[in-house]
């Protein structure tokens, strides 16, 4: 491979700024904010590179789709995402988020880390491969959805209209990251979601908060609601909630305790005493990737703003995900949902159904995960970290576990990308060897 | 008087601009906009008329202080604000609210009924006697403040500097509204206040909620904190806080009696089906004047935009206000809510104190409120209606009752004036009425 990575280091420079292009152009699918250009900047992307391209219509932002055949017998999709998550609160960020700056080493944008770096990595892998060698040695196809921040409503009816012309022997998901002592983490796995707004309604306007003697506060409501949703020893409380959360198995105990997560540094880092619960680090871990959780994301009602305005609040609502773990499913979470608030007491806090996905778990012995490995061995100085799960969540259900297509993620993100959050980022030379996994990984898995 | 309702008639339209020149000057306290420039309006209203004025400043915004002197020996008080709630949301406004629409005979304003409709009235009515008569009845002092949204906080600084010189028979109170019928209501008192923000603090920042698993989140914090604050059948969980609460004498029973509350028009104006707790509207009526209360007027955590966002939130707030009744403190209730929140196990809630303000009552059969209720049955075609209390909060026991000044109250609001609202608006007759009213008020008071 060292023609092939000696062409990369040789283009580093171009291929940065293939990123920084790609990043420069924002592309909220939360807020319908550059969609349309970013879709078609993607396609010119993918076509740049040779792969016949086109853009699928999905009812909602459309899919980008590609095909790249290549010599030998097997083949690969690459599923990425091109939206990102809304770069609020901006007073936060160091970096203007959309204008991809290089700065200490790192180039800060939202979404450089999820997951636009390895979107552009991966097509630079490619043009690498074809440039040096003039074909690939394997098929590969692309998937590159906008919709996957606002929860992929639309992924789940595009596989199953497409799914037998993506099939592949294998799958590579979007994001990866390295842990804090800078091992590429390898993931077989996501957790699934249900994400829901909760809405109370009170008098049909605000009010002078006078009138809290005698007209109902839906603030008051929606917090009692969800008082019964989670207790303050952090255990879900909704009846039935953790009936399906199959136990991890002995392999992934194993993969698990290999796993060196260095629990200070991830807790000074964030200015936290103590993990939740108390838990220790081996805890910690084993709750990362096997907890299902129950998390309020957004909560919103009456005067936020400077001082102090007495008013009694017509609206109150809540935004919570619920990050599921296998066997758990989100259309049975929403009706467990649904029936533990009437049950107690709640039937007038509406649960509006934002998104859900099923989670799903490859078999960490599976080629293309091995593949990946083998290929992260040759080319990171410190040895890989493969992980049942990740912590997060993505239409990996949809897109290939439903349809017998094994996944395996790795990325070029760090400990510290702050991915949803302000001030996301990636190392350059997380990037450059990005590039030069993913044109590995094609050569580990053609030859296996 | 018909000499000087003759010439409030005359004037009207003058008059009715006066209020539209100062509600179109914004005067929102809490955001700092506008304060000085509606400072020297006010004191140029007031020199207009004729007093004695000054700015007297008070570490905040200045009191506008005048003096007047008159004929008899009876001396009057006029309390009212020159500043305003803040407009938001200003989507809801049918009209701008800084422009002072006249329209469907009515005034829209942020402010006009909060309370620049009663400040201009009774500049008026001073104006009406001395153009007609030469000369006021009775002395009359001014104290118009411009902290009252936001709680005065420097008003009990200026209440000991200044009560010496302020010193009156009686106080006339600043706002006051017609009933749901059209009766003008007549209110011997207020209730007291304290209004806080709560505050819990998560990670060093907002995290992507995959950390939700092991990561403390602020927002549930506080959610599980106020839901011990106020069960959901509306009783104030605080230890104590009850207990100061003086239970209504048989006058004050009497005069409840008397005012008939339309509960049903009420409860149709603002599309409820039922009162808190289920109350009929005999005790509604009690429970608006004589209960204290806990209000949330606001609450924000994480992501509240449109669509979803999968964030672990780093910080959380609330805001609530806390209605107090005869002998209830605000310091008292501010120790009781600092330790139930310690002794529940929520020591990591910070509680900022944001203001207070001590309740206050009358004698309702002190001169100054019987004066009040003659002039209404003069200029009113219906009969007014007496209250021991408004449901409301102002700085009346830091101004007057701390200083033995007795306190009735009345104004040109009407029961859908939507005070602290979007719409906030008065009748134009109302306005013309209130003007006559307060005439009255000086004739009656002085000759009593």
């Amino acid at each position: 491979m060292d023609d092939i990575y000696a062409y990369i280091d040789a283009h580093a420079e171009e291929y940065i700024q293939a990123l920084q292009a790609l990043c420069r152009q924002p592309s909220i699918a939360a807020q319908g904010i550059g969609m349309e250009e970013t879709a078609h900047m993607v396609l010119e992307m993918v076509r740049g590179v040779g792969a016949q391209a086109e853009q699928i219509p999905t009812g909602g932002y459309p899919v980008v789709y590609g095909e790249l055949p290549g010599a030998g017998p097997r083949s690969l999709l690459i599923y990425d995402h091109y939206d990102v998550q809304p770069p609020e609160p901006l007073d936060l960020w160091d970096y203007p988020p959309f204008e991809a700056t290089l700065a200490e080493g790192r180039i800060w944008a939202r979404g450089v880390a999820d997951n636009k770096g390895n979107l552009v990595a991966r097509l630079c892998a490619v043009d690498a491969w074809l440039k040096v060698r003039g074909h690939l040695p394997l098929t590969l196809k692309f998937v590159f959805e906008g919709e996957e921040e606002i929860g992929s409503p639309n992924l789940e009816a595009f596989a199953e209209a497409y799914h037998p012309r993506y099939a592949a022997d294998g799958c590579i998901w979007e994001a990866g990251y390295k842990d804090s002592r800078g091992r590429l983490q390898v993931y077989a796995g996501c957790k699934g979601i249900t994400y829901v707004e909760l809405r109370a309604q009170g008098a049909a306007r605000d009010l002078h908060s006078a009138n809290a003697a005698i007209v109902p506060n839906p603030a008051w409501r929606l917090v009692w609601a969800l008082s019964t949703l989670k207790t303050p020893d952090e255990r879900v409380a909704i009846q039935g909630f953790y009936d399906d959360v199959r136990p991890p198995t002995p392999r992934e105990r194993e993969l698990l305790a290999d796993w060196e997560f260095d629990g200070p540094a991830y807790l000074e880092n964030l200015g936290l005493a103590a993990f939740l619960r108390g838990a220790d680090t081996e805890q910690a871990k084993a709750d990362l990737i096997f907890q299902p959780t129950c998390n309020i994301a957004g909560i919103q009602s009456g005067y936020t703003g400077p001082g102090s305005k007495t008013v009694l609040p017509s609206q109150a609502f809540c935004k919570i995900d619920f990050r599921l773990v296998p066997d758990q499913s989100h259309r049975r979470v929403l009706r467990l949902l649904r029936e533990h608030l009437d049950r107690h007491g709640f039937s007038d806090i509406q649960v509006v159904d934002l998104h859900g996905e099923d989670p799903a778990r490859t078999d960490p012995d599976h080629p293309v995960v091995q593949a990946v490995l083998r290929a992260a061995r040759r080319v990171y100085t410190q040895p890989p970290v493969m992980l049942p799960s990740m912590a997060g969540t993505g239409p990996m259900h949809a897109l290939c576990a439903r349809w017998g297509i094994p996944v395996v993620g790795a990325g070029v993100g760090h400990a510290d990308s702050r991915n949803h959050a302000p001030n996301e980022n990636i190392y350059v030379q997380d990037y450059i060897d990005g590039i030069k996994h993913m044109a590995t990984v094609f050569q580990e898995f053609a030859r296996e």
